[in-house]
């Protein structure tokens, strides 16, 4: 199968939005096994919709379109999509009757115009949305397959899921069943080596690695005529990966490192603290975007200033002056700092040179990660391949998160 | 004039990034008085690129590519341009030597596919990149235009600010002139309606708004023959503009209200620092997304429970128990209890409830900013309108950061 990803929304050609439709559509499609060949973006524009339209079609077999459903007279993506497969829109009471309660459950009244968002294409099959007043649809002429969405993403997110990934694996003849399985700890390449002949192997289930910053996933799909066929086949596959790399899977289910830690310390009712020099906060503000982080999360320090690493985490004058705040010795007197005045039963500290420039003679990109699981420390050292200051933070971040999800593991 | 921006490479048809060129390039475009009609994405693929190419100028007569400029044989951007446009590919000596001297620069010696890299199509305008291996460059045929552009935003930004968009403003009979203005308590409909004479009355300079995320922009344009009357053209406009809404308005070029603070900070020499509870982090995070944040940003304090409130900020239990955590209270002692630790000149604190429930009977959205300059408080009250955890936690941050810019109006 192959798709064109068409986004609809003049905001995005004005650069007012970013396009992360495109983003996670790409993601689930081919992880589906779709190969995406082209991402369109045009505005509410008849002309250039039905073009965009008409040159898909000409390499593809699947639009996935997002945006242009919504009540106002700018919105024409059904129009444009109804006289494109040369259908008539027709009106579904029942879908009207749901956008009315829809409307009802929020306090408000349904206004005329969100009538239009009841009529469909002749032949669509509705799509619904619980988390919005456009319903979303699929039309085909058997040959040419469009799944008209929504543009929320909070909206057309779980729709894509619901309702878009099972009818999609439908239009195989038999159904793709897969893994994402996420590791830590070993490279591309590594992975590839070790994993090779059950990669050249076999041609079903297939395996095919990707590189993540700073991780590496692979995916482990198979096709057969029943879904439970496909299951059984990519578990007695895992089987054997898992006696291979084991060791480095963190998630079988395309969890990242984050949400399994957040996860861990919730079970387990461990507290966690964090006291941050280079990252600024970016650690703390990472832990506290998942909601419910008040549950694990008691405090963050972010000592920037050399006066602060001393007055808030009591790091001794004398350890700055000798080796720097860059140093394995800072990091170990921060994190022991924080552990003192948190009580938290895992702390985490960081410091090092995000750039742009050296400071105190330490190059771009060095960095010390403390951790304090009960009164163990242990320090590491890192150095970040890429000039760059958000890839350092995000990449010192990173080693962070996986250092306490190592700690959690020594811990019952 | 219109464009279609196209960008080219497989990755992001995986979604493994997300195509921020596009939404650079469109914003600057627009502001420029060009159209963007479309954008597309395709892999690195001939046949698809030749068709995109084809489609762009049916209604376009300016294509912006990015990306496919590397030294692998993946990377056929300018062998496909130069097929479509008919001409053959050339090496540039000079250009050859400019890329051996980079590499050379970054103690590298240069592999031999990098020659690939100085070879450019017949005709083609050279457009240096002082910031990476690969050229970009200009062909037209006297009709169809095209820029084209190396993929990472570090070296196609200052690409395109230094070498096309003076080029774009060429295309055009004379000379275009714009400012940026930027302002901030005042929202687009109330701005718009204090500017409508304005707006209404002239047909150059033109003034359109646009609605940011928290504030509202302008841009005030002028196409004279020359680009001094363009100039003084928008000066004009500008002190008829700044009689009416002059207090609103928080830059003439386009800075954003964080940057403006950052570098009045710096030029003043002040301190700040920040405790920060609903937005757990953010705030510091993107204080030291700044290079040089050292300077002035000695330290941030995030306490997530209430233990940390009393612990490191000295939040009394009394208060915490009488009025809550989500309190105009407790955002003052939060901010107190930052100035004695920290010693700032600016201290501004955060306290409320991002959501997803309603907590301590604290309805989600709702928050109070404390903030001390010198050794006076004030503390305010803020509600945001959307029930959605980032879109709360950034409107906190850009509340703090407009309150951290009023109080340093007041101090020389």
């Amino acid at each position: 199968m192959k798709a064109t990803i068409l986004t609809i929304g003049t905001e995005i050609l004005f650069g007012s939005i970013v396009n992360t439709n495109a983003v996670f559509l790409s993601r689930r499609l081919n992880e589906l096994g779709v190969d995406v060949l082209r991402h369109v973006t045009v505005g509410d524009n008849r002309g250039r919709l039905l073009k965009a339209l008409g040159q898909a079609y000409e390499d593809c077999d699947i639009v996935i379109s997002t945006g242009g459903l919504g009540p106002t007279e700018d919105d024409l993506t059904k129009e444009t999509i109804s006289e494109f497969f040369g259908r008539k829109l027709q009106e579904h009471p029942e879908e009207l009757e749901i956008i009315r309660n829809w409307f009802e459950s929020q306090g408000r009244v349904m206004a005329q115009n969100n009538v239009k968002q009841a009529w469909f294409p002749e032949g669509s099959e509705i799509l619904p949305n619980p988390n919005g007043t456009a319903p979303g649809f699929y039309l085909t002429d058997g040959k040419r397959h469009i799944y008209v969405l929504p543009g929320p993403p909070r909206e057309n997110v779980p729709m894509f899921d619901d309702h878009v990934a099972p009818r999609l694996s439908a239009h195989e003849d038999g159904y793709l069943f897969y893994k994402i399985i996420r590791t830590t700890g070993i490279g591309e390449s590594d992975l590839e080596t070790r994993l090779i002949d059950l990669i050249d192997g076999q041609t079903d289930p297939t395996i095919a690695t990707y590189a993540k910053p700073f991780e590496c996933t692979f995916r482990v799909a198979s096709k057969r005529p029943t879904l439970k066929e496909a299951q059984d086949a990519v578990e007695e596959c895992m089987v054997r990966i898992r006696a291979i790399v084991g060791d480095f899977i963190y998630s079988e289910d395309n969890k990242d490192l984050l949400e399994i830690v957040m996860e861990k310390l919730k079970e387990k009712g461990i507290k966690i603290a964090c006291a941050e020099s280079m990252t600024g906060g970016m650690f703390a503000k990472m832990i506290t975007d998942v909601p419910g982080a008040s549950k694990v999360f008691s405090r963050g320090i972010v000592t920037y200033s050399n006066e602060a690493k001393m007055s808030e985490l009591y790091v001794k004058p004398e350890t700055l002056e000798k080796y720097g705040a860059i140093s394995p010795q800072t990091a170990e007197e921060m994190v022991r700092g924080l552990s003192i005045n948190s009580g938290c039963r895992i702390c985490v500290a960081v410091t090092g040179n995000a750039g742009p420039d050296a400071d105190e003679g330490k190059p771009v990109g060095q960095f010390f990660v403390g951790l304090m699981s009960g009164s163990e420390v242990t320090v590491k050292e890192f150095r970040a391949s890429r000039n760059n200051r958000n890839y350092i933070r995000e990449f010192a971040c990173y080693q962070m998160v996986k250092m306490v999800h190592n700690a959690l593991r020594g811990i019952d």
